[in-house]
């Protein structure tokens, strides 16, 4: 891609907005504005945002059309977001290669479940412990500058079992202080689009503003770009190409 | 399993009951009736039927509860399944572990697209061509006992791109006298059930009549029986094991 | 396989014979014996062993045609193994389809090395730590019959990144009490045989002891077995099957 | 990668070089320089070439490391490729990142076998036949800017089943008018390189003069390019990172 990276970040945005929550101090203007705020320190990206309690939660066609990545971050709103927009982003990753990059409590929500097929259910932990995260592929793009390890000093874990389709990469295993592991960074293609999972990120620790974490966001974007392949095409009956 | 598999072979069943229609005599008594007593010549399985136009289309709680694998055939009516039927047989397949056999035009029903979360949309030709399909995976066991490849003397074309997620198993690839090639034997797990895509058959030709065909369906069935392994269960805040 | 599984367990069996060694107390008759007689219990199996010290390592043509799965453990000798019997075992698992399970520090045996074509190095620590095992693929036959975790009391570490081709199914992953985490249970197909890569095991901790590890092995031979299809042959230049 | 890729295109060429042979007319200067011709055609690549009957093969410990892909041409000589060369080529794929992209008959190379631990074995057939490479994974970086599908009008046939470990990502699948199939390209990664399989090529037709096949091999070198990770550094003991 010879242009910016035109990248999304949207954010469910309650917690952050709540009274006397602690997510106002950590992200007093949201997590989607430091995720954006670090992508936009490199010049391959454009970023913007948009958040679930704007008209057509900021995504609408326009919006979609002209996003290459979308980075998603829900939580405890995932049964609000409207059905025909995860429709709508559905087919912009399939059908038109927009990238995806689902983050943390992301797990559930709408869209990713509809991607995975599956119910995308894990175990979890809220105690603030430990996370130490493991490169396992480490020539995969999304590893790309990154150590073969580095820690999350306060995280919510969690454990496997995490109900996914087995990944076509596993980049990253982590490792929790109260015993368990983890699929931390797992690629999927579907349809033309490509989606990445990345587990850390909780709205009450300041896992966003992590270089190491702001890296790993950043290589998934330029990695989840779409492909130079023309958008699919449905119902195709075609005549043969040899005689039959 | 020491007990046998249950079977339960499911036909949407219009095309051989309308007037005229060539289906009605290559399957006076519908595909389902031809699998399931194919499959019911090994002592291996205890093969059952059900139908759409059957209450319920023949899936009720009940008898997705004594089924271990459920082979779906779907072609003009896909609209017509149910909802909640859809996501009962999605959740027997997800969290309970039943197998899940899907035939042909089975690949636009609501079900498999569900699981595969992508459009599963393909090219596609009704000329009545040849059909060779070939084993890539010799070691699987679903291609047990089958030679080398074998053919279908006339059948509808399948083509590549087939939009699918890459298949956790890649057993067989089509070759088709028209010049276009298919993945046509895939396996993919989600949750804990095991999930076989096999793209021959077709209404109005008698390839379920087929040995090699109904020796892949019987493979396939003792495949995705489910496993021994206790049912996915939901929502697990956990406590931790090490201290932390 | 209607019949036993002919299942031959391979051992370097130096440890366990040096005057003081703690191996002698933990396995007085070897490794191989443990693990052999656990898999005796089972009317699934017919176990002998095998040996470093005996003629052709114990892996004569005959013992190796007469073997349907061959478990491997070797350590510090892996450079006495004589490559024409490395040779004759790779060609009896990619041409014959024996299965092969490897065993802990059988990660360096020049067979495993030569199947995977990577280094199969890792990282690794000896200071007798916890690991715990968690189940990734529940519905693995691999994993039948185990719970969702269970527990090494004291092991020799291994860490990522461990160098292999990304497994074709990645079963268990480990968690260790020093920080890091390992793909412990690793299945990979070769030519027609099926391979099984465990982590646990060492010399001196009591770990084939364990009925879960014991578990674990058993279902992998059962898995391992040959597959039912005809011994891959070379070189065949072939006549076309369409007019050309 | 902010600099020029450093392709080396390696060929055996010797048939280029035999009197009356089709391949001097076809290839006068061997097939690597057309190939290195097509790829200087780009800015990024800074291509060379070696060839076997060069002093260390024109593989020398220097030539290899100042090589960020090498692309692999050979067939009747494959056993004259000495061990050690051998050798040097796979520990720079395997632990430096080097790319490798293998060509057509150099399936059976001892660098290929050696990454690959199988056979690499194949059905053949030299008549002349059409092929038609298929896209079954479109957004794949290998298949940028490429048609649906693209024919080879005159080649070598190579058929099913092919004796590889299931790749990572399988790009292509080609039809033979003959009757076969084929999965004619292959991603593997294997230590932190990246090794491409790409069917097409043949010493007596033009295949390397076609540009669907000068863009494939193009693309597969810009996707084979080492990554940004630091080379693999070997047996490593190392302190706990958690009390234990």
């Amino acid at each position: 891609m010879n242009r910016k990276i035109r990248v999304t970040v949207w954010n469910e945005f309650r917690h952050e907005r709540e009274a006397k929550h602690p997510a106002r101090e950590v992200y007093p203007h949201g997590m989607h504005a430091v995720i954006a705020k670090a992508l936009s320190a490199s010049p391959d990206f454009e970023a913007r945002t948009a958040t679930l309690d704007e008209p057509e939660h900021g995504l609408t066609k326009d919006a979609l059309e002209t996003t290459d990545v979308l980075i998603w971050w829900g939580h405890a709103a995932h049964g609000e977001v409207r059905d025909e927009v995860v429709e709508r982003v559905h087919q912009r990753v399939v059908l038109g290669g927009m990238g995806l990059i689902v983050l943390h409590s992301g797990h559930f929500s709408k869209i990713f479940r509809k991607l995975m097929g599956t119910t995308c259910d894990l175990r979890w932990r809220e105690m603030g412990e430990k996370e130490r995260i493991w490169v396992v592929e480490p020539n995969h793009p999304i590893a790309a500058g990154l150590p073969p390890h580095f820690e999350i000093p306060h995280t919510e874990m969690y454990g496997e079992r995490f109900d996914i389709p087995a990944p076509d990469a596993l980049v990253f295993v982590s490792w929790f202080q109260g015993g368990d592991v983890f699929r931390s960074g797992c690629c999927f293609n579907r349809g033309i689009g490509r989606i990445f999972y990345f587990r850390p990120g909780h709205e009450t620790f300041p896992i966003y503003h992590q270089p190491e974490v702001q890296r790993v966001i950043a290589n998934a974007c330029r990695w989840a770009a779409p492909a130079d392949c023309p958008p699919t095409r449905f119902g195709q009956a075609v005549t043969p190409l040899e005689k039959c």
